[in-house]
């Protein structure tokens, strides 16, 4: 018997494959009993003016005047895959976007809701700092904790309260996301309870039960991270020093399409529109897509350790076996997919 | 890497084997952050009146005066070990109690608080029938459900306020138990969250994590029953037909005993007193012995199926490997103390 498949079998017996929709957000309580449950919630209802300002506020107009010259921090990439698994000179790595500084008002002439204009052009950029860029866990500590979107933090609650109240704690990140159609994350599980609020236009999600890791093709891969050298204004991808550890990556670069997962994998489509808020349990896989240039904020909250929720996650992550993404024989289909990807973006 | 073994070794090292205890109830989110992390909790104060006015009314005069000539039914065996792994004619088996019909006057006659006099009685009366026997999942149905201890339910909640409200539902079952140091629950475990409450004596708990029941040497057992045969007023143990399932039972009577379970299980060791209520989460293991003449009542409400909560606890049980009790090589040991077990009660 193989523990890993017999685990993500009976998960999805139990489970299914479906959602529960909420109409209003939870109290803690009815929180709490979802985090116990642990299976994704698509909650309505959390985008009054009273509970995430941004939601009727952040026109572009109001963005570009709040932040003024401000530098703010944005990943570049020549494909809108941050992130990923990428191809380069026959090899494949784990690629790092750029990071560039430059005003709100800048970055927001780089997005377009229209596709051929995002087809059309060379480079792709995403505010995906996800390091707490709004409020981090020193905020919560009483510690000077700059933001790069001070003058937004009006317009965006430091915590969730039903959240908070369930979980007993604060988060330990709220960040800002702001892209369009040409950038994807790739699928990863993050050990967090993830509140995920969209703010303008949708994203759709691709989730995976954590039993159902073993179907992603884990692979490790050299690290490498896109740069702007002096003399050539074109990204380039560069292959970091040998000592930079390789990393731990799915070889799955589109899982939401038709026919790519394995058939034990049971993916949940989910779509967040404008004003919906997901509720994305810890260690569940996800991949994101956008529609047109979307905005977002997410509210991390430690899991819980106790008891046997991350010995569960470490269980099913350590059982796998990770071979070399260079060195897996036969994985003709699997390279291909992924240069197709890479380049259809 | 043994899968079993993994999990229990992380389990450990993150958990420890340390409870908490409360000085009074939980709220209902405070509850359901308990049965998220699923660990034990010693709970005082759930004793006032008006939560369980059991607490302050119950004397023996008490009892006997409601119950009357009432017939209860009452478990009978030579050695206090009712449920539990007992040698017969050269061969092990799980021996059921007799069951028989008397007054609450006549049982309570039975007991005694004086160890010398319980070791000395050729049988050992337990009230421990735990089929719902104050209130049953047909009462909270508004089914007609009566209860061999109608009288006593007045003094009895038919739900715990915290925890209904925590987990959304009402219990499967309450029970009432009462018993004297001659009787002793073997080590087993239940897919319910409980909660048990002392009345009356002590109740000293010896509790494994689910994740070490891989410790505990389960085996299968033929199935057997205590009968009073017409022609001889001694208990003697019948050997069930053949077509009755073996019973999946540990093989070890004296988990308490110390350098009895193997150094990979971490027993937890609670004494529940009188007024103390003991949240004993799902999947957990426990063996139960009691201090003089004992009452209890507990709650048992179904665990919450979704999630994991469930395939994980299968999970631990389906990758054992559980071999005949009376087959296997070697186990000397093992038999002999069961029967130092038996013969010592």
């Amino acid at each position: 018997m193989d523990p890993l498949r017999w685990i993500s079998d009976e998960y999805y017996e139990l489970n299914g494959s479906s959602f529960d929709v909420l109409e209003s957000p939870p109290t803690a309580l009815e929180f709490a009993r979802m985090t116990h449950i642990s299976r994704p919630v698509l909650i309505k209802g959390f985008n009054g003016v009273l509970q995430v300002p941004a939601i009727e506020r952040w026109t572009d107009e109001y963005l570009i005047k709040k932040m003024g010259s401000s530098a703010i921090s944005v990943a570049v990439t020549p494909n809108g895959r941050a992130d990923a698994v990428t191809p380069y000179d026959g090899k494949l790595y784990f690629a790092e976007p750029h990071i560039e500084q430059m005003t709100m008002g800048s970055f927001l002439s780089k997005l377009s809701p229209i596709e051929e204009v995002v087809k059309g052009r060379p480079e792709t950029y995403y505010l995906q700092s996800q390091n707490g860029n709004l409020y981090s866990s020193q905020f919560y500590e009483g510690l000077d904790a700059p933001s790069e979107y001070e003058p937004l933090r009006d317009d965006v609650p430091s915590e969730v309260p039903w959240c908070s109240e369930a979980l007993d704690r604060r988060p330990d990140a709220v960040n800002l996301w702001i892209g369009d159609s040409g950038s994807v994350s790739s699928i990863h599980s993050d050990p967090y309870e993830n509140i995920y609020t969209v703010i303008r236009g949708a994203k759709h999600f691709t989730l995976l039960p954590p039993t159902e890791g073993w179907c992603l093709k884990e692979r490790m891969y050299p690290h490498a991270a896109y740069t702007r050298s002096s003399d050539s204004p074109a990204l380039e991808l560069q292959p970091s020093s040998s000592d930079t550890p390789p990393v731990r990556w799915s070889s799955i670069a589109e899982p939401h399409l038709p026919g790519v997962l394995p058939s034990d994998a049971h993916p949940i489509h989910i779509t967040v529109e404008k004003g919906d808020t997901l509720y994305l349990p810890a260690g569940w896989w996800h991949h994101v897509r956008q529609d047109g240039v979307t905005i977002a904020l997410n509210w991390w909250y430690d899991m819980e350790m106790r008891g046997m929720n991350w010995v569960l996650l470490s269980f099913l992550r350590t059982l796998k076996d990770v071979p070399d993404g260079n060195e897996v024989e036969d994985n003709a289909d699997e390279v291909s997919s992924i240069i197709n990807a890479t380049e259809s973006e």
